[in-house]
């Protein structure tokens, strides 16, 4: 995995996954408020939806572990080199256990909407036991490395673990949308520092690799880190405003005048208690 | 304490006081479910239950601290030589130390369900406590070994010090089912970590130990680590399944028809509210 | 921006915000303590304010990164030099991006008041996350200077990480007005604190800087950051008493019985409540 | 204060206050389950208590900075000797500023229980503050000193910091007696620690401090912590104990019947929560 492609990848993954979360999350929030309009009918969407989820999660993780095992150069499923006595590529399998524990948080996923008994508190328990394993594998990922590559996996793990415990608050603590869409635009820094890790480490343009050594190539990295996450808060606002927009326009269609009656009233009674 | 038998024999305790703890935050949150039918009964069994629980680990603490002073190269009960003018066995004091803060989790139970006027958030507190003491001393045990050495023992305090934070959150904020059993399975991790130690660092083979400078074999229990908690999760899982299917029929079997209805009744409850 | 007034500008910005929020925090507390007598007028009121602190905090935050750009030995927006094939004047870029986050605080400021469908969580998140960001950056400031500089610059990381802390938490937990009035004092802390280190690094008397290697400074520093903050909580003090009496005898005269019993009734009230 | 008295002084102090918390939030605990019989007359007592407790406070305060600064060897409230060109006994200032901390917190004692529109919180948030300005300047204390020397202080740290943060939490979340009383059995463990630091950096038996460069006497003191923690478990338990007795039989005495009938009315509803 160590060349662009490898770091585009699993960029891409998090990318389409953190605007997806974030549209799922808006969603629902735009349904809760006109919720005696459209309930019963979003409610068995979702319920239909997150199944789906679960199978695509379970899909990427199955081709994530397939592919860092059996490209050449792979360890193909062999992890201690009896005859050389030495371990096997130990960082594709190290790659092969965080896609392991994404694919649970997909089996997770399909179980509580199948199993109704399952709380489904379960979910975001896999998604901050994912994000913490993903975190604490990149911490021990790097050993021996040159600064410039230690520091850029750094800033990663720290993006994964800031995504990893808001999730874990939320078990804990009634969370409100901001939350909710805090953590999707962590999940969307990741991946497009993913991104960036390969324009640093591996140049698709074929040019050499940044210097190593170069205390500057850091100070930049800090603020390019910031910029990142600032476009990202953009890009999560300008899906709110679409989604937002979207939901009422459709909802006025099929039900105009109910629906613009009651929103008045919610947005009196929300805004009393906002103050 | 520094031999196999010396890591499986903790590690041991763990895991049985992990699937202990499993099965009881199971069948509570199970007979809470099924409460009209059977709470009055049941209650009193758990009471019953909790001061055993308290006399085992109380009789295990005992049997520890014992072992630890009086194995031949123990302490006797000695801490300083004045005559060789030297500290007598700190290793085993310390875990003299955390053998007895398990004690008195066990003392506090006990009291706890004797004395109804104690609150029973008592318990969580020495739980946490003797998680706690317990990482904060294996923290400070290793001053002076090698890498290798270290490392194992850095994760175990992982393990032991997020169990203890768990119960510790637990203390201030009620929480549900996923995070208590969150809690046991970071116990369950401990134990099965306990083994992994014990073949890493005193093979039971007779082979040499592992090489402790070697940066691979630290890639790889970074990874192995991971494959425990994997592991673990899983058996929580089997033993929810096993447990809940359990109760199920043994209630269904008593009366059938009753709880069918309620059952149904409360799921939709239940669904609406986790939406 | 290293000079003195480099660190005084930005001491000042964080020294009049703090005193406003302070004054706001108090304000609120206040009116809603006298709800009953003036309640609708006063919420017309913070919203045309928060809408005028939005504005000037873009126009702060424009003025500080125009400044930063356009300053004689300013990037003038170029990033890298391509002749040179070095970065251009990292530092000042450093200052932009904080700057540029707190200006998106005014933006999403103006935004929750004017759009009332969003969430008004939304500007203690952002306020959190321009907090966060200065930590942030300023942490990976200092690279390769000198103890007390890198020392200073901690104590105020230190600072400006626990006001974002705060407001962190004010977004998962309904606080009350002791929290907002921690949040504001440790804002003002940052605003003196830049004061302070304006002093230490660049005397404005002329006077050589201070010894960078002598212990004896970072031992002083420490307790002069204490001292600060002492000075902070009986500002925030002093405020605090001087708005209450303020507002006490303005509403006095205009309804001077009604209030009255009014408040004797809720002081019983609230009393009660907080034994 | 580089003595064995400098640190039995606040050791002494820590322990009285310690105890007197845990009697104070017991009698409160105690009182409010009796609440219908003596609510009134208990209210107006623990008032006068608060406000005898700031003044207590206040006193010791003034005592210990005024005893910093006109000791033998002390500053004498000179802060730069401008002759020599170096601070004036830094360390001395060092105790003056935990001790004003603690002043403050007395003054907001006072200041609550006197003007009743201020929230009791404040008490809470200047312990917290007192706590962890006390923590913050004892770890940049012992600046190039030996390492036994910094171990002590370390752990002196620890038992700060965790009795601030418990103090912290406390304002956010409503907590029950179990969290009280852990934040006052580490003050207690601060007290204690504070003497054992005597026993080990100046024996007061004339013998020669312990070897500061031997890693057997840190392994030591790393369980003896641990020690002194269980022994003050064990005097808050006593405590506990004794002040439950004498409230239960003092009310007895006076209204025997009623009492006996409310306890065993509540105890079944409290009971009845907890499970």
């Amino acid at each position: 995995m160590g060349n662009f492609k490898g770091h585009a990848l699993p960029g891409t993954f998090f990318i389409i996954m953190g605007i997806w979360w974030t549209i799922k999350c808006i969603l629902k929030y735009a349904f809760k408020k006109h919720k005696r309009t459209s309930y019963l009918g979003s409610k068995a969407l979702f319920h239909r939806i997150e199944i789906f989820e679960g199978i695509v999660l379970i899909g990427m993780a199955i081709t994530g572990m397939l592919g860092e095992q059996f490209i050449p150069g792979g360890p193909h499923l062999a992890l201690y080199d009896y005859k050389e006595g030495q371990w096997v590529e130990l960082l594709s399998w190290h790659h092969f256990t965080m896609y392991f524990f994404f694919g649970l948080l997909g089996v997770a996923n399909i179980l509580c909407f199948i199993i109704s008994s399952l709380p489904t508190s379960l979910t975001k328990l896999m998604l901050s036991n994912g994000l913490f394993v993903e975190a604490f594998v990149l911490y021990n990922h790097t050993h021996g490395r040159e600064m410039l590559d230690i520091f850029v996996h750094q800033l990663l793990v720290l993006a994964v673990f800031v995504a990893g415990l808001i999730a874990f608050l939320e078990l804990f603590i009634r969370t409100n949308i901001t939350v909710e869409l805090l953590r999707t635009s962590f999940i969307l820094l990741q991946g497009s520092w993913f991104w960036q890790i390969g324009f640093v480490l591996y140049p698709p343009s074929g040019a050499p690799a940044w210097d190593a050594m170069d205390h500057d190539n850091i100070m930049f990295l800090t603020i390019c880190f910031c910029w990142h996450y600032a476009l990202n808060i953009v890009v999560v606002g300008m899906v709110y405003a679409f989604v937002t927009w979207l939901v009422k326009s459709r909802l006025q269609r099929f039900c105009p005048s109910e629906v613009g009656l009651l929103k008045n009233a919610e947005r009196e009674q929300e805004s009393e208690e906002e103050m």
